[in-house]
């Protein structure tokens, strides 16, 4: 027995067999995400909100009993088997904590190659050797004036500014270097980087798509523009919740959480930038630039903005125009005069993420009507072409990423990517990533099962479950009815995978929100599906989704197949491009002067639109004439 | 008795009475200064080479022996009485020091008040009030385009930049004020502060003086331009040395040395505007910007530059160009937002202090021709007019400032600062700063001596004493002959006070440098004495010396004494102005295109011209016919 005064104790969690110090009072979610062991959470574990961090614990005699929320999340039978939140369980001794499968944050499959566009490589950041007559009595001028006129005379660049850092190191490089010298230099004149000899071939970038869960980025040689390598990390912050409403909310109790977010987001970056030099053996002081993108929370926590007020109507942010940061100035290490730039955000929750769409898509130059959507909890839709693009953001919420659905879950390894349902029998065949026992559904096989139910009539154009038709996996559940798409005995979480009334309710909010977001841009554009030339889906789960399914549950307009394409990591191409064309930053201006945000929220018609979108594949069936024959109607 | 292995001791400094801890085998000076007992170290206290930290042990059984240095330094009596040198003295154990009171660190004279020119008040920094339109879901744009546009539109500025500081606050302010603000603005648009309500009528700047020994500084109100405080500090890096050259030995030592200076000139700034603020009942926030001016050593030190190569030929700085820098890049305590301004120095050493000499004094616009001398331990003299200015830097060396002259010191409370000695009798009569009892001399009674004794004979025009002169102020001592200027019984030091054969050597060699560096650059310029229709006398000890007699030791040309001003700290002016001119900073640089530096070094005439001036006034008598009679040439 533990003694009350006593401090600290272990817990143990299984299957892993790590034991962890924890202190008395804690609970358990925050004590094993310091200590590195991942629990989902999608919620942040600060609300016992979304009860994905479920555990098992049998011997509960040294933990707080069941409280309201868990037994309103879990239910008695999952209570009964020693089921908890882990944001709930209160530790006040020592405890064996079993973290079941569906509870574990798994390797994701990543989205990391987006569409390839073509720039001339123009960098902002260029390199010159220059060799410097030696100080002597008859020529007595400073370092700098030394080195500006041999540069002035040779390259005939005028007005050289010099960061205080490299003044503080140039005399003793120049001298150790005998006066022969590489100058890293801004396209504004700045000096960043003063080194010894000629280093002109070695000049590296990283670009960035700095994602609510993933951190993508690409190391590029910006003295041929290749790409060198990419790679993919979680973002650090996820620790604070998976979703962005939750970084809103952790960010606004205080200074300290918000600069914690900052801090997090920073290491990520640092660790992915540190990851790709040491993968590809380049010398990260030879890093002189990082072109970042993201939605515009994470651009705000990047730079330790405060994020309140983007979670508050009119959702507004600090700041939208681009900005160019010294790196070090924002803790990011890569030289010491290297930079850090941002392009512009478009609205609160329209990021910089969405400017590198439009920019590797080449959205602003296309003649034809065009539509894009970048699928996530925030779905991005731009409509329009190289004269107008109107954009808004629909609140698709968590729901195609798993928040929210009883075993909804991320693509990660283990999840159930695609589905097709048995006419007659209403069996399930089913694969999963990694071809691994499942242990949740991923989006791109909700939108499989939503098609298959509504094709095989297992569900009505309203998203009811039909109870007249007869399957042992139709079923009264919990929640409602229930379809069970894999039993106990093949999953490798010990119960079956179903997917319930409750789920397909909130996969229909998802869908009217982004189906509704992309016919108020039609009206207001005054088109209708058909003008439509070209559609681009861009996100991390875009790649891997059925688009007739897509178009059957109404959540993507009914457009021609071949005029769709996948454009994958769109933002993270267009972050590529920005670090290899300066001109392209400067044209920015201009053409996000084409773009007119919509707000949704504001347009008399978004209620009505919403509504009409909640029936598959929409109340107006004439929307969909290419699949509403698909729809099982009995 | 102490153990050997006994780390710790105390020693204790009389007549202060003070005990401090001390480390076994460190040095009592050292030990001392870092314990802020100010003990006199000309030199740095790193080589033992300037013998101005005597001290008096009694006892030194826990002391090693004196060293070769000290005998040399100390000489037989001295050592008897237990004279030693503090940096020499090496603790063994518990010691009892005496500190006299030639080696104590007086309080000096201040010159603080300068030639004052009127300038048309325009600052580089501005503040606008502005009232701005809520945010609202018609109107959702970011904090910094509302700005942005508001500003546009009242006050026709485009193109604002924010500073990454202000964007993190912005948000809180601007709702906190109910969108009611003050903007603070530098020149180049960028935004440096954002506060709550109407502030427009608080906006100061801080001139400051970064002197080798004391820094000197104003609180001006940008508003209406008026000065509403001057004060002057030690500069805290003299515990590393009083003259420059022990500065940058130090600093030469490594980095560690270098950004320890680095980090005493800017805790003096700190200090000193923080001191004006209270003073002045200033809120510190509300300064915004810093001009600061300083020899080219005290420039690079306060910047973290290296100061090696100042001190070796051919003497370059880093930078002459001007800078401005984010006051918190430096660690500078002012407005978060605020600036420091640092206008160009011209050469290795003639600092910005010497640009700001040129500006107050209007030197650059004035039609005839003039010169000015600005006294130190180096002495900077222009000579020129608006059409070309020559400018040299003389190492006249610390003699004039109390350095190397056995009972010299500088002008603190307790000097010699003017005597005049009678013809018959040799007597001399003095008069000491603050009217104590005196414990040295300095410069300006140096020169008073010098042409008091060349006027009775006392001492040839070759500065030889002349021993057929008979008084028992006249004697032979451990260094020659030596006058004694006041007995043991009225000084405060208990010893004679004396001018020694080698002292004159020593001021010789200083008026020598001066009047040779005045010479050459009339020669450049084509002119003799008499062209010179004005004469600028600038620096700390300018004001209190007598023009006369500092004519008759040849120390500056012989001008007509009404054509002669003393124009004070004329930098600290010149910082002044340059805080009240943006106009005047544009202007810097083709002001200083009329500079030309002449390295005297470089000079073939040098070596002739100096050794000419080493007699009094001059070897060539013609160059000093207004004086040149009233020297005692038996």
């Amino acid at each position: 027995m533990l003694k009350e005064n006593q401090e600290f104790t272990s817990i143990i969690f299984e299957p892993m067999g790590r034991r962890i110090k924890v202190k008395l009072g804690d609970n358990i979610l925050r004590s094993a995400l310091r200590s590195g062991i991942g629990i989902r959470n999608e919620c942040g574990g600060i609300f016992g909100k979304c009860g994905k961090c479920k555990i098992i614990i049998k011997d509960q005699s040294n933990l707080n009993s069941p409280t309201k929320v868990e037994r309103e999340l879990l239910g008695e039978s999952e209570l009964k088997k020693g089921y908890r939140l882990a944001c709930q369980s209160i530790i006040r001794g020592e405890v064996r904590v079993f973290v079941p499968e569906e509870s574990k944050i798994r390797k994701r499959r990543l989205q990391i190659f987006g569409i390839k566009r073509e720039v001339r490589l123009k960098p902002t950041i260029k390199k010159l050797h220059i060799k410097i007559p030696h100080p002597s009595i008859q020529d007595n001028r400073s370092d700098v004036e030394r080195i500006t006129s041999t540069i002035k005379e040779v390259y005939n660049i005028h007005e050289l500014k010099f960061n205080l850092e490299v003044l503080r190191e140039l005399p003793k490089i120049a001298r150790d270097a005998n006066w022969d010298l590489t100058i890293t230099l801004m396209d504004d004149g700045t000096v960043i980087s003063v080194e010894p000899r000629d280093t002109t071939n070695s000049l590296y970038g990283v670009a960035i798509d700095l994602g609510t869960s993933k951190i993508v980025a690409s190391l590029i040689d910006l003295i041929n523009g290749n790409l060198i390598m990419s790679n993919g990390f979680d973002n650090p912050q996820v620790i604070y919740g998976e979703d962005i409403i939750s970084r809103i909310t952790y960010a606004a109790i205080g200074k300290e959480q918000l600069d914690e977010l900052k801090r997090l987001a920073v290491e990520g970056v640092n660790s992915i930038v540190t990851d790709l030099c040491k993968a590809a053996n380049v010398d990260i002081n030879n890093v002189y630039e990082i072109v970042l993108v993201g939605n515009t929370v994470m651009h705000h926590l990047f730079l330790g903005l405060e994020t309140k007020y983007l979670g508050l109507s009119p959702y507004v942010p600090v700041i939208n125009d681009q900005l160019n940061l010294r790196a070090n100035e924002l803790n990011i290490q890569i030289n010491n005069g290297g930079r850090v730039y941002l392009p512009p955000v478009i609205a609160g929750f329209i990021g910089s993420d969405n400017t590198a769409d439009l920019l590797s898509t080449n959205f602003y130059e296309i003649e034809d009507m065009s539509l894009m959507i970048d699928l996530g909890t925030n779905t991005e839709i731009n409509l329009g072409n190289k004269d107008e693009i109107l954009c808004c953001s629909c609140a698709s919420g968590p729901a195609f990423e798993g928040g929210h659905i009883k075993h909804g879950m991320k693509a990660v390894e283990g999840a159930i990517e695609k589905v097709s349902i048995n006419h007659q029998t209403y069996e399930a065949h089913y694969k999963t990533i990694g071809g691994l026992r499942p242990i949740g559904i991923c989006g791109s096989a909700m939108i499989d099962l939503l098609a298959e139910m509504l094709k095989c009539g297992l569900i009505d154009n309203r998203g009811r479950y039909r109870n007249e038709v007869k399957t042992p996996r139709l079923r009264k559940g919990e929640f409602g009815y229930e379809y069970v798409v894999a039993w106990f005995n093949e999953t490798d979480i010990g119960e079956d995978i179903v997917i319930t009334q409750t789920d397909i309710a909130e996969l229909q909010l998802a869908k009217a929100a982004i189906y509704c977001g992309c016919r108020i841009l039609m009206k207001r554009k005054g088109i209708e599906t058909r003008d439509i030339k070209k559609v681009f889906i861009a996100g991390a789960f875009g790649g891997y989704i059925n688009l007739n399914n897509a178009k059957i549950i109404g959540l993507i307009p009914d457009v021609p197949t071949e005029r769709i394409e996948f454009v994958g990591n769109a933002a993270l191409s267009g972050a590529e491009i920005l670090l290899k064309s300066k001109e392209l930053r400067k044209d920015l201006k201009n053409i996000l002067k084409k773009v007119k945000y919509v707000e949704l929220g504001a347009q008399p018609d978004f209620n009505e639109e919403f509504l009409s979108a909640l029936p598959f594949p929409h109340l107006k069936k004439e929307l969909f004439p290419s699949v509403i024959n698909l729809i099982n109607t009995h």
